[in-house]
């Protein structure tokens, strides 16, 4: 029955973490592997208000069909909100979809022919290696300094050969917890100026910064490319409403394939989430999440400091949802792995974010999900394994 | 800028229909030419009685990630629905999509490898030519009769061509309102059942059955192949929820392929249309909305009868939203269009929905979105328009 799938589909298979995420579901296991925000972040009272709002008087139109670019009052939100953090963008440029991750894909569906060379951060977010990668994408890997992509190496890359999409996080890598600096994203922007790689920035964590100075996209020094958003982290990640911004020639194609995907994301919780953020003041709610993550976080840093050994070494995210461990050179985090769910504590093994094999000391941690108790506890079990493992 | 874009761009276009529906948008305009559910039909009462109950108590879980295959619940109650039409299907075999279009865009990235052949009823749903077109699919059509497709001249497709999917849209056909007969798909069953072609069996309608009998689903016939449903015409289009239903192997890449598309569908409405369909009486509503699309059929038919030339033949749907129009040959519904728009009245030429070039002369009616005085005014206009053609 081989040849019954798709080529595509021999290439990409069931996410590892998905089925990590099956063995961290066991109530007494403290889990650190998800990547779902805190619960108390979602203002359920406020949606409710909003859906009744939506739902009053001659309301049978938010039920109905709606065009696919978007509600357009929403996408007008989404125009002035960016127009604050310094980037111009007209509400035609701007398409509301199931999340970022539907944006990633809708780039793929819209650039890439078979075998197209697609560049990605080492390490890269794992759903979109699994989404380009359904576009049988040919990967090519940029290593992460500190202050973002290696740029030297980005360089060489470009040089040698024919990148057609480059995928970047700048804001609180997804897995690393990575920050590109201003400086940084000043000098990738005109490096990539005068190149043909469509620059594919995504940005689900940008509006968590609890830490420092918030920094415009990458988008706001470069004409060209597209840039993600999304309300996941902010209003509610089970509502899958997200956004691609795209120069108008690019719009048109991918108003194409967003509506061979799926005609138009849900327009009714489009309508409730707008009505959220004209009935509320979002940053004030945004202040609430960047306080609950920036606690959690600091735990976190503390607890490593005091329980994992010294040779272990970790960042320090300025905003988002992870952070990112890197055991001494040979030691296994998937080892780790195994002596850690014994503890009753879990986390992901780092080699799956990697596309070059690579990663195999490395592992993600979330904080955004735990509280201060369950952060305390599985710290300390998490060292202890790692004293066992070495 | 041409080889900006991917290879699948090129063959597919803005939708025709989009196009045309921006024409008709204008108030003045009586126009036949959507596919819109009347809004009438919408249970808004019970929508906004469900969203309440969903979002009472400590409801934060609605609101956050859930798991790709969609909320187990939905899916058992879909199960079981299909078990009184005679079909067995495990919820495990149900995986919850962004309408049936979003079966469409998730059955061509599993199966379609570049130049494989599609075979489509002609005509066929124009947003199936797009999604699949997308996958740079080569299409084959076979000819549609009074009872389903023409079986002899499937059989010689099948025999000549490796055909890689079948689309069919069995129950009251998207453009042409044409219902398979029992015994066609027990036939059709039969041809399919020894051949690899994998059969995809779109039913968006097959709940507003206003005439007649309800008949199975060819699925019900035959062990393997997809199968798609949607909630968007008996709850609402605007919440985009449907389903496929997929042998385990098939699912299981299903699975992987929705995961990269956008990780899951709209939580939050899931669990919304769940609560509905557990406080309601869903047959009821469906039966209000049958009588009201029964009535406006049969108005546009006896409209038809009265003011179409006698030339002019048109299909008597025994369900969903459409009716087709035939005009004698030589004739343009192209031509007809630009007279009718000048009465203010529109509709959809048919050509849009072949893939082999043909259709000059025919047109396609929407009747459920139109109340009767809209219909009678409507179709005097367009005999008129058509008597001015000839």
């Amino acid at each position: 029955m081989n040849d019954l799938f798709a080529d595509r589909m021999n290439k990409v298979h069931k996410s590892f973490i998905r089925e990590i995420l099956k063995v961290t579901e066991e109530p007494e296991v403290i889990s650190f592997a998800g990547g779902l925000p805190h619960p108390k972040s979602f203002p359920v009272d406020e949606i409710k208000e909003a859906v009744s709002e939506v739902l009053s008087g001659d309301c049978m139109e938010v039920l109905q069909y709606s065009t696919t670019e978007g509600y357009r009052p929403l996408r007008e939100y989404i125009a002035q909100r960016y127009s604050k953090q310094g980037l111009k963008v007209d509400a035609d440029e701007i398409l509301i979809t199931n999340g970022s991750q539907q944006g990633i894909d809708l780039t793929g569906k819209v650039f890439l022919n078979k075998n197209d060379k697609v560049l990605v951060e080492n390490p890269t977010y794992l759903a979109a290696i699994q989404s380009f990668g359904l576009f049988e994408a040919d990967f090519r890997s940029v290593p992460l300094l500190e202050d973002g992509v290696d740029l030297d190496i980005l360089q060489r890359i470009l040089k040698e050969e024919e990148i057609k999409l480059f995928y970047s996080v700048p804001n609180f890598q997804n897995p690393t917890g990575i920050t590109y600096s201003k400086a940084k994203r000043k000098q990738l922007a005109r490096i990539l100026e005068d190149e043909k790689t469509v620059f594919v920035e995504d940005n689900p964590y940008g509006e968590i910064r609890f830490l420092g100075e918030d920094i415009p996209p990458v988008k706001s020094y470069l004409e060209k490319g597209v840039l993600f958003g999304s309300f996941s982290k902010i209003v509610s990640p089970g509502m899958r409403l997200g956004w691609i911004v795209a120069e108008p020639e690019v719009m048109e194609k991918i108003i194409i394939a967003k509506q061979a995907s799926d005609l138009h994301s849900n327009y009714f919780t489009q309508r409730v989430v707008h009505q959220y953020l004209m009935d509320n003041d979002v940053d004030q709610h945004i202040e609430k999440i960047k306080k609950m993550y920036r606690d959690q976080r600091n735990l976190m840093v503390e607890m490593l400091e005091e329980y994992f050994p010294e040779n272990v070494h970790y960042t320090r995210p300025e905003g988002g949802m992870f952070l990112w461990v890197t055991l001494p050179e040979g030691l296994s985090s998937l080892d780790l792995f195994n002596l850690a769910i014994k503890e009753n504590v879990a986390f992901v093994p780092g080699k799956a974010f990697f596309t070059d094999g690579s990663g195999d000391n490395t592992l993600r941690l979330n904080f955004s999900n735990s509280d201060a108790e369950k952060i305390e506890e599985g710290i300390k079990r998490l060292g202890k394994a790692i004293y066992q493992l070495m």
